[in-house]
Formats: C-alpha cells, sequence, structure tokens
C-alpha cells in the first residue's frame, strides 16, 4: 500500500536503504516445488553489482544474498520466500555535502517535504540499491517461469542508437561487452562515449530493449490491468525511467490503420507484430517487445549551486564513485520486473475459467 | 484483482460490455463531504460521447449516468458511489462478421484462448465504451481535487505535431475545436487531415499531452508505486494505447546530466523542469507534463483478410461508425484517469507522517 | 480499501443505502464458463426478502435483481457482473424521529462522528439491507462452486437450544418452517417465542450454525488467511453478529489434548471432527462448521429515552416494520458469505504448486 | 495474497519456518516520525519466549530482533521496516517421527496436501514460532498508538473461569504470575492445573480477553471491514483459535433488544456497554472488549496411533519440549494482532472525509 510491494499473486516486498544495515525482501505466492539454483540467483545480483567494469560505478559492494526461509531440499515450499543482502563498508563515509543541501533532480528535498525527515546516506530508500532486492526476486520469478525467454539489452546511449530489429541480432552477444549492447560494433562505440563522458564528470541517458519471447497466449487482464499497463508501471519503478512504449510505441502514432494492423496466419500468430504480443491487454503469443528510456543519472562530479534546508542557495561539488550512465547495470533490473509482471499474471491465468 | 479495479484507497470498479444492458461502476473510499455537481459528471461524460463531430464516430449514444447510492443532500456520504450508464438501441445488430472471425489487431482472437468463448457484440468489454465508466469517476475525482488542474489536449495527428511548448498555449483554446488541440491553427489542420483519412476509409494514430497544475508536494510513493509509475499503468490501460514518457521523456535520453537536472530557486521550485513535476517518484510541486501515444484504431472500413474460429482463412469488409482518429474523445479519459491517480495519492499522502 | 469489498480473487464489491434509489454490487473475478441460473440466484434473495412470514418484519421489498453484465448467452463470460436492486416505495417515509436522534445501540452516531453527517434514512448504508447484495454475489459463488454442499440454519433463539448434532438433522426440514430450523419440533417453539416477544414490541437473539460439506482438501492459507479467519470475518461483518466459534470452539477449551484430538483414517479422513474441518487454517475435506451469534435487533417498538445531536436528551417511541429476530432472514446471508470465501480460495488454489 | 501480509495501510507480511534461517518480516506504511523504543520490541518479543516460567516449553530460544531498515536516528522514517529473528541451535533435532507420518490435529497432512511436500522440522511454517514476527509488529504498531491502552489477559484455562469483570481488574496484575491471570487468586490455581496437565503429558485449551481503552471513535468501515470482523480474522489467524466473541458475545443471544441497547448519555457515551466499543462496525469510543478461545495444544506427550505418508497406520509417541496450555505464551500475540488491526484503521480513518 505504501508502494513496497510488487504483484498480486507473485507478490514482492521489499526493504532497505542504501547504507542501513541491510536490504531484502519477501516474495509471497511463489508455488511449491521449483527447484530453486542458488547460484543463478547470485549470478544475477552480479550483473547488476557494481565495480564490474570500467564504465560502472567502482564502489566496492559484494552484494551476497542470504535466503531465510520458504526453501526445503533444494525446492521452493509455496511459504514466503524472505531474503536479505547485508550492507558492508558503511562505516566512514562523509554525507556533509548531502544532509543539509539538496541535490537537483534527486528525491532530497520530496523526500523532507514528505515525512518531515530523511535517512541521508547516500539517497537512502531512493537509492538505486534496492533494486538488488528486485534482481534477487526476479531471478525467483524466471526460475518459476522456465519456459519464457526474457532477454533485455542496451540500444541506445545518448544519441548512440542501434537501428538494428531485434530479430536479427545474437542475444548471446549481450554479456559480451560492458555495455551489454548485443550489437559489438555499437557496443564499441558506446563503451568509448561513456568513458568520454565520465572524463567530463559528466553522465548520460540511454534506452534498454526487452524481448519476451515464448510467452503463452492469456496473461494480462482486459482493463486496468492489462498486460502492457502492469510492464509500464514495472519499468517505470525503475530509477531514472522516463518513458515507456512498446510494439510500434510512440513511432505507431504516424501509421495508418491499413498499415498498422498485423494480419493472421491461419495458425493464429500474425504476419506482423506491431501489436508487440499484447492485444487488447492480452498476450498472444507472439513476442513482447518493448523499450523503456533512462535519464541521465543526476549525481555528475562537477561544481554546482543548490539550496539547503533552509532555503538559502549554497555551492557544492558533486563527489563519490557514480555511474557515468545507468543503463548497462539496469539491464538484469528490466528483466527482473518483467519477470516479476510475468509470474504474477501467469498465476493470474489460472483462474479465468471453470 | 481480475482487473476491473483502479486505485488502493479511492478506488473504482467498473462493468459492463459494449452491448450489454447497462455499464457502470462503483467508487469505493471517496470521502464525505464532497458537493458534487452532476451536471459537471454528465458534461465530462458528453465530452467523450460519440456523434459529437463530423471527425468522430456518428452512432448514437445519449450515455447519460444514473447515480444509485453514496450521495445524499448534495454530498458524498462517504460510503461506495454506484452508477450505470443504460445502453439503449442495441437491438438490430449484424455482427455476423465478428461473431466467427478474428478481426486483425482486436482482442477477438486473445478473449476466446482465455476465456473460451466471448461475448463479439460490438467488441464486449474490450470495447472503449468501457472507459465511459472512467470518466464519471474521474469527474468525481475532480470534483474532490478541485485545487488541482488537469489539462489533456491533442498535440499530434499522425505526423502533426504542435510545437509550442505547454506554457504558450491557452488551454481555454482546447474546447473550441473537434480536435481538442489547443493551437487553433494546427488544430484545422488536424481536422482536414482527420476527414482525409476517413475518406479513405482508414484510421491514423496520436498522441495526448496532459499537464497537471497547482499539484501539492509529496504525492506518490517512493519504490514501486512511484507517482509516475501509476500514472503510466492508468494511461497504458486506457484502450490503443502504446507509449507514455513524463518530463523530458525519450527525448532525457540524449542529455547529459549536468544540462538535465533541474536546478533550484531558493523557494523549492526549479528553474527548468525536466523532471516533469516529479523526483524520486513524488510531486515536487512543479507541474507534472506527460505525453500518451495512442495508435490507429484497428477498425478500417476497407476489405481484408483474416482468420475465423477454424483456423480458416476468410476474406471479409470492415464496417460500422468508428472514430477515424481515437485522440479527440480520448482527451477526457486521460484527464479521468490522471483525476484517479491523484485522488488516490491525495488520501494516501494523508498517512505518511505522524 | 474503505471496506466495501470482500474477497481477493473472487471479488465483491457493493454499494447502495436502504432508502437510496437502488443497490447492488460488481463481482470481479468469476471464472468464465459457468452456465448461471438465474431463477436460482432470485430464489436466493427471496428467502432473504422482508415478508415471507409472521415472524419476519413485514416491510415490502420486492428485491428484483437485474444483472447488466458478465453474462452471455446463459454462461459466465469471465468480465465482471454488475447486477442492481432498484429500491421501490421508497417516496413517503417518515424519519423525523431518526433524522436528529440517535438509536441506542444502532451506527448512528458514530456515523455522524466518521462522516459528519450521515444518510438517515433507514439507517442508510449500515441498513442489513445491504446484505441482498451479498446474497446476490453468493448465489453466483454457489453456482461457480457447485459440488461443494453449504447449509446453515436456526440452531438457536433466545435460551432455545437445538442440542441435536447436526449429523442427524434433515437438512430438508430447514426451509419446511419460518425459522429456518431443521428439527421441526424446536422449530415450532421457536416460533412461538418470537411471535410473543414481536407481541411485547421488544426483540431476541440466536444462533445460526453453517455445516459445509463435499470440501476439497487444501482451501486455506496458512498464516493470517487461514480459511477459518478468513470465514469468521466474514460472518463477523454481518449486521447484528457478535461472535464466532469453529468445529470445538468455545466449548474446546475445557477439553485436554489427548481428548479433543481427532485421530487419522487410513484414508486420511479422522475419527471425529473437533477441528472442523480445518487443520492449520486449511481445509482437510471433513465437514467444516460453524456457528455464528446474533444480538437481538436494536430497533423495538417501545418507548425510550436517548439523545439528540446537540447532545440534549429525548424521549422517542420505535416505530415501523422491523424484524423480531433477525436469524430467520440472515440464514441465506451467511450461506452467501461463506460461498464468497470458498470460491475466492478455490481459485487461490489453484496456484499452490508448478 | 497468499495469506502472509496482514493489514492494508500499516502492513505487516512475515517469513521464516520454525526451524530455518530466520524468521522476520516487513512492515510496510509505517508512518515517519515515530521515536522507535527498540528495547520495548524486545520486552515485547520475551514475554512470547520459550522458557520464561516453569509452565511453558522449556526450549531455548533467545530470540533476538534485529531490525535492518526504515529507522534513522531513533525514528521511524516512512520507509519499510525489515527486521530479522535468527534461528540458533536448529543443528541436531531428531524428526523422524514426524517427517513421514502424519499428526493428528496438526497441519502436517493438509500442508502435503496442498503442496506436494512440506519442510516438516518443528512444523514449518504451520508453527506458532511465526508469531514471533507479529509480536514485533505489533510492538511497533502499540509505539504509533501510543494513546491506546491494549490489555491482554487469561481469563479461563480448562474449566477455571474467572468471572470478575474486567473493570475490576488491575492490570497491572497481568505480569505479576505465570498464567499471566489478573486475578492473583484463580492464576495460582490456574498454575496449579497447568502443572497437573503437564505432568499427565498433556495439554489444556484457555481463553484470552483483551480490552482496548482509550480508542478514538470512527476507526473501523461500515461493510465489510468491520472494526471487530477484522479483529475477529485477526484472533482466528492465530495458531490453536478456536472461537471469538465481543461485546455482548455469545450470552447476548439469550437477551432481549430491551435489555441489550446501550443507552446514551448525553456525552455521547453509553451507559453499559454490551456493544463492546463498536456500533456497525465503528468504534465509538467506549472500551472494546473481546474473547478468544484457544484449543489443547495437539501435541501431547502420549503415545498415539496415526498415518504415514503411505496412509499405513503406524503406532508413534509425542515427544520434545511443549507448551501445556498455550494462552499465557499468547497474551502478547494477542495485544500484538489487536495493535496491528488499531494501527491499520487508525491510518484508514484519515481519509473518511475532505
Amino acid at each position: 500500500m505504501a508502494g513496497n510491494s510488487f504483484g498480486q499473486l507473485f507478490r514482492l516486498t521489499t526493504f532497505g536503504e542504501s547504507h542501513g544495515r541491510a536490504l531484502g525482501g519477501v516474495i509471497d505466492g511463489c508455488p511449491a516445488g521449483i527447484p530453486l539454483d542458488e547460484e543463478m540467483i547470485q549470478n544475477e545480483l552480479d550483473r547488476r553489482k557494481p565495480g564490474q567494469s570500467a564504465i560502472v560505478t567502482q564502489r566496492k559492494e559484494p552484494d551476497t544474498v542470504e535466503i531465510y526461509s520458504g526453501v526445503f531440499e533444494g525446492k521452493t515450499t509455496g511459504t514466503p520466500i524472505g531474503f536479505a543482502i547485508h550492507n558492508t563498508n558503511q562505516k566512514s563515509h562523509d554525507y556533509s555535502h548531502i544532509k543539509d543541501s539538496y541535490r537537483p533532480s534527486h528525491a532530497d528535498y520530496v523526500y523532507d517535504q514528505k515525512y518531515g525527515f530523511r535517512d541521508y546516506r547516500g539517497g537512502g530508500r531512493s537509492s538505486a540499491r534496492e533494486t538488488a532486492s528486485r534482481v534477487v526476486a526476479g531471478a525467483i520469478a524466471k526460475q518459476f517461469l522456465s519456459e519464457i525467454k526474457i532477454n533485455a539489452f542496451v540500444s541506445q546511449v545518448g544519441e548512440l542508437k542501434m537501428e538494428t530489429p531485434y530479430q536479427k541480432l545474437d542475444f548471446a552477444n549481450i554479456e559480451s561487452n560492458p555495455v551489454r549492447c548485443p550489437d559489438t560494433e555499437m557496443a564499441q562505440k558506446m563503451e568509448e562515449y561513456i568513458k568520454a563522458i565520465k572524463k567530463e564528470g559528466d553522465t548520460i541517458g540511454g534506452v534498454i530493449t526487452c524481448v519476451i519471447q515464448n510467452v503463452p497466449i492469456g496473461l494480462g487482464e482486459p482493463v486496468f490491468d492489462k498486460l502492457h499497463a502492469r510492464l509500464g508501471e514495472a519499468m517505470l519503478s525503475i530509477n531514472a525511467v522516463k518513458g515507456f512504449e512498446y510494439g510500434s510505441g510512440f513511432d505507431g502514432v504516424a501509421m495508418k490503420g491499413s498499415e498498422h494492423n498485423d494480419a493472421y496466419n491461419t495458425d493464429g500468430t500474425t504476419k506482423t507484430n506491431r501489436s508487440g504480443g499484447i492485444q487488447g491487454g492480452i498476450s498472444n503469443g507472439m513476442d513482447i517487445y518493448f523499450n523503456v528510456a533512462f535519464k541521465p543519472v543526476a549525481t555528475v562530479l562537477q561544481a554546482y549551486d543548490t539550496i539547503n534546508k533552509e532555503g538559502e542557495k549554497v555551492s557544492t561539488q558533486g563527489k563519490g564513485r557514480h555511474d557515468p550512465c545507468v543503463v548497462p547495470r539496469a539491464v538484469p533490473i528490466v528483466e527482473a520486473m518483467a519477470a516479476l509482471v510475468l509470474a504474477d499474471y501467469a498465476l493470474l491465468a489460472r483462474t479465468n475459467k471453470i
């Protein structure tokens, strides 16, 4: 209710601040009997962790997940899966530049206004560190949905935009480069560009594309809880996201109905897929694909002016180890949120008919 | 749960099929003591109804709302507001071309797959006629939120895109033309273009921009239920929507952090507003603005090939009275959904602090 | 949220005041494909309606249900079922004795305190007339759960308590007498007693026992949402209910573990059933049985003192046509609420395992 | 949804099995700004823990709570409060007598039926050990509700029933004896009785009474979510509970309306309080009081026959360290659940009026 749960039947609730004692969550509603590969969960978490490459933040956060419950003799039991990621090395930080002043385009100011005060250490609850819990839950959702293939990748950094349609890409290339762009030539350009931006002490935005294959027909609900509405909500709940489009998206606006419509093959598949695998909010068995727009990270390592709690102007300097571009590390988060949406609807779809 | 409710504290549940006996809904959680202007509700409904102008569907649906409960002596009582819109003139329709075959890019096929059969009359539950109930509820939410100003308008039709920033527009012009575009010159071009498209028996997409002003600081929840995530979900739940972006949106991707960040004035307002009035998922008091992309309506009045229930190829012809472009009539729907989101968060914000 | 919905997956939302335009509700989540007998729904409603016999209120309320949506060609479609019961003959009532003063042990006073004012006509939303909507929904739930047998009956009126164990009763006798007590001899005594109470202008309490047979194993959730916890909540939400017990209930308190435990037969059934068909919150396939305690109706047709809005003492006289004992008419309500709980859990049970 | 959350606005989600790595939970929706006394939380937990006295189980479980998030500089931050209680000494247990056979009146059999298998160590998720998490959350809810006084106590053990009305009791005596009965003479008798039962290797049931004082008017929702319905659900969700009654309860059944009704004083209080502080589901400011019936603990330290997974008859012997009577340790659990209900409704009541 207060916004820290996601999903109805396969429901994740998360807790934890950036620099508190631990982050973690509870998954309620995970069906019994899933053989759980805990190493795979840790691997997914490692895809998100800081310090993986030269183009992401150089912070050291080992991010080791401990599973507390809901698993017995290697299988899920149907009872809630509680887990935690303990924070380490949180001791000697210096937050004086954040404590009393408001970083532009961060949540500092609105937290103080909403709650009366805030945990200012490293962004507190509004830190993207919270998404580590989502990646854990998403990894479990993926294991439940083992038939469905979810692949996200970076398709744009700044103005560098990959134009190849996803059908021509080899998803095996995604993890072959630090940008997580499956077009290795473009990946090279993006990597260099991010390094240049980093050298300036600046940051840049990007786009992640996600493709979901082998989806059963019938996931999603007709009216408010359309499958793409929930996917959109899921993506927009990720830090720094400014936009979501699926299928033909914003480009579909300029098309005529006669060219936009997807004609049927006799087996119920469609010849084109401008619908993006969803019709009337319900999966039709074709590939689901969507784009997620991320703004540039707000923390720049440059001097800037802002205000303090008393509303006085202050001059300050961004510092710390931050991501120059958030999209490479956000790829597993996009996949995790997609998996959570699908797991929820896969369970709900069992209740449609007598 | 099954997807026909929206909101947690100010919650709308809708029912009704396109050609059933009645559509309607229940609003639960509307606070007591709101003086309710029922004429204003009917006016909002009239903005959505068919037959308003030459560029929308020429169907005759009077759409008169009856309020059954929750209002006493002109004020809301705090108890649920039940309402219905009775369907009229539903008798002599001919659905033979829809009954057994699947219209491309409609929900016909997935409904049959999901539920085993479907109410094929006029799209059944997947018809945009369902949104009439949302407009009723949104009109009540607007009256609850009387301080907040919500203005939606058409900013693009096909490739005709209004470039004027919203700050320079006169929202009073929105209702002055059938397109609902506040730039009257552009509105003229859009109207002519829609008429031309209609003559071809074809349809075209469009974009609606929504601007929300005078929003209190502190609406929205930090993690999954970010204000823009819920707005996005709300918009994506409207029929034919393919994309949502707020603030800098997809264009923000190509910006650097140093140019994207919104510097503070000493009163807590910001000099620019690329954040779109929301930081960390919480309203910051600046204007909220977002774009919603609508695909072209799938029903074209042309001959086309498709398949029937048995998976056989059939040739058919689109017929009936349909919208050549959905955005003019969707303007009040976008506003209604925005109002429902804000009403929900306005109530929730009362619970943040001791 | 505001308390007018019940159930998660098979969810009923109701609306309507005692003397408003209409009462009704929406059922969301009812699976597609249930052949729906509308006459059976009306029959259930008739079991609840006023004026059935000499021992219930003599008000005339025809209570005809109109189903607006969610049913097509005689079967549920999986979309929400909206329905209404229009109020008739509400015109010429005299509420002057209720409008400004507070009836003892009614909700008048707390409504004014909570909402600032109230719809004083016939109790408004707090009237038991709201339960008509529950009976409609329960009748639909019963049709979904056609294998499960739910029988409620009156087992106590005042101090007249039926001692026969339910296994020795013939449920076919329940509808044979106006009290709805299957022990026809006891029913006779109860009927006479209620008539005597009525003559005094007074009222009396009672107990309804409910027996649910042929329940599949596995309904109910282990921790907060135990099957009996939800049944208890359901029953306690009915007007005038003061207590709930299941299985051995309050009498079980005085037993030792060695005598209370239900030993197993080799087929998994139990030799005794003090558990009441539920172990650890989950149905075990044995009969579920429980008792529901109803207080005497607060409206007595006698002179009494009370206070008005200004906190002044006033003397008044109860009038109108009211039930001297609520249990005979509450039997179908208890069954309806039990059916709603079971329908919800029957759907949820589909999600337990991979 | 799967039943491991309680509350809507002040929402607790718990996880953990009896002999897993850790138990714990997340509280979402706790308002910001509550000064949090962590020692008081641990004290509440200590009231529930095993080994406190000679009449409870002699297991050694230190039950130390670690709070992971949601608290900063001694105050709640409005973000979720995650916590865990690590299990210790879980290593060398012998579960062979439980693993393959079903203990009578336990959840073993239904778990296997529902989920396909179960964590058999010490009852797994169905162990009352789960309630430790509720006590932690309840202690936080109590601190939020600091004005409201919640006192639970043992009022009956077996047939030993305290008859003194609660108004004449000194609640300060509750913690003065191991039974937690405020009538010290009766407490003595109960203690001796429990010791005798224990010597037999048997168990006995009991009743806990709870009195809630200083409740603001207006908590509770009119229809399904009546305050007493939610309290009943909360209590019935506690392990071993078989019944709930509030106000006049089951005894009210035999009263006439004219004697049951609570007449008003001119200040809105009532002369009597058979309503139990709740009218129409809404608190009226008078004391709320209710009784909760607990069955005898199912684990008896005696020889018994049962069946195994294969449906074969087996003879076995109860062993381990178990409570001969559950009510003394359940007192803080009843209080915790009451506090959670009230905290939820206290927040919801802020949304009733404009």
